[in-house]
């Protein structure tokens, strides 16, 4: 199997490292991430700029390719100017930080997998969640499991899995459980300040509402100690809505 | 009606110019767009820097608020930091190129209307099919029109309009069509140059593939000439394939 592996929290980040060594157990594994932190990126590429890629060492060993681009520009960079093969696989991580509810939106890393599938390849995003003390060992361990899976079944067209993993060592973790994206939204503000030079500037800042009625969500599975895997897609037509608009009969 | 507006191509262009003069026909427009040119962010937010607003003047008036960050973040800092009042309407334009089919998750233009969608308020984007020679006359019309027929009806929660407008004078516009997201993609490759110093960099491109089966598609509508209105979501969830993904039996 050929695998290709991307992130957002960039090609020197713990995460990463832990992914590919885990994902060599199941193939040949090509890295092409950003050369620094692209979080909150969004599926953003690059079209007004040009792309670098050069080639990372860790550890004294050719690691993959560090790029000027996002995680979108990566994966396509991956697939259609490095890799000789094209992939079979796409998987984006491991994230430090969950990448749930309205955060997939926001999130780089499960752009990256969501370009793999618009390109037509199974793809993955795998995120950790916590923002202190990582240990990635159960995520790394679960991403393995998954891959085998998805080589072995298929995903539909234009569906991915977004893999959420709690920060907990494996014997505290309960299971796995599969889960739709929480529709429960952050709550965020902003902290207005002022530089040292008497100027005005905002921080923003926020957190989650508590409570999420819905039981089947990722982010009530995050909290209950289980493994989330939500099937998104990105067709983003609300088809049940269509009738009612052609209702409004809407004229120039 | 409090209406704020927003884009991508900067709070200078002409295509946000002509939005905000003609929803001043609607309500009490407030401005908050990005300083610069913010295309193809997809829905990226600033999290790891503060951000900057100052006031934009347009032809010796006040105009409004020009911000440091993404459009997502003018929503954010329109709804929560500027206005006094709690809009009743957002509107995101209008955008210099069109966004259907898979560029509508690249899209900065859609991502500010989203973000108005998530913090539960009716919202609208609006792009104009061309890249040259844009006549803005036709869009602003018809985004007038929406925005009192949104006033008048409601959109579902967590559903926002999505509308491209070919770039024809009024007179050879078809009329409107509801549509879904064409799954037609960008067929995009990189021409890989060398720098005068030597080093290689790559220019993304590309170009649609030419056909879409699928004749309620935003692509087709536009390319027969008529304007697109697309309903679009936040929930990527696809819960057809839930059932099926928990047959998978996912274990740690």
């Amino acid at each position: 199997m050929e695998i290709l592996i991307t992130n957002d929290d960039g090609i020197y980040a713990e995460g990463i490292s832990a992914l590919a060594c885990a994902l060599k157990k199941a193939g040949n594994v090509t890295v092409v991430a950003p050369d620094t932190q692209r979080s909150a990126v969004g599926h953003a590429i690059t079209i007004s700029d040009p792309l670098r890629v050069v080639k990372a060492r860790r550890n004294g060993e050719f690691f993959g390719y560090a790029s000027s681009g996002t995680p979108a520009d990566c994966v396509k960079l991956g697939i259609k100017a490095i890799m000789k093969k094209r992939p079979d696989l796409v998987v984006s991580g491991i994230n430090l930080g969950g990448n749930q509810a309205y955060n997939v939106l926001y999130s780089g890393t499960v752009s990256g997998a969501t370009e793999g599938a618009l390109l037509g390849i199974p793809s993955i995003a795998v995120s950790l969640d916590t923002f202190v003390n990582p240990d990635y060992s159960s995520a790394a361990k679960f991403a393995l499991k998954l891959a085998l899976q998805c080589k072995k079944r298929s995903l539909p067209a234009g569906t991915l899995l977004n893999v959420n993993v709690p920060n907990l060592p494996a014997s505290k973790l309960k299971g796995v459980r599969v889960t739709n994206q929480s529709r429960t939204c952050f709550n965020d503000w902003f902290e207005k300040r002022k530089d040292p030079h008497g100027g005005d500037y905002y921080w923003m800042t926020g957190d989650y509402k508590p409570k999420d009625a819905d039981q089947a969500s990722d982010l009530n599975a995050l909290r209950a100690g289980y493994v989330s895997v939500t099937p998104i897609q990105f067709d983003l037509t609300n088809y049940k809505f269509i009738s009612e608009l052609e209702n409004w009969g809407l004229k120039l």
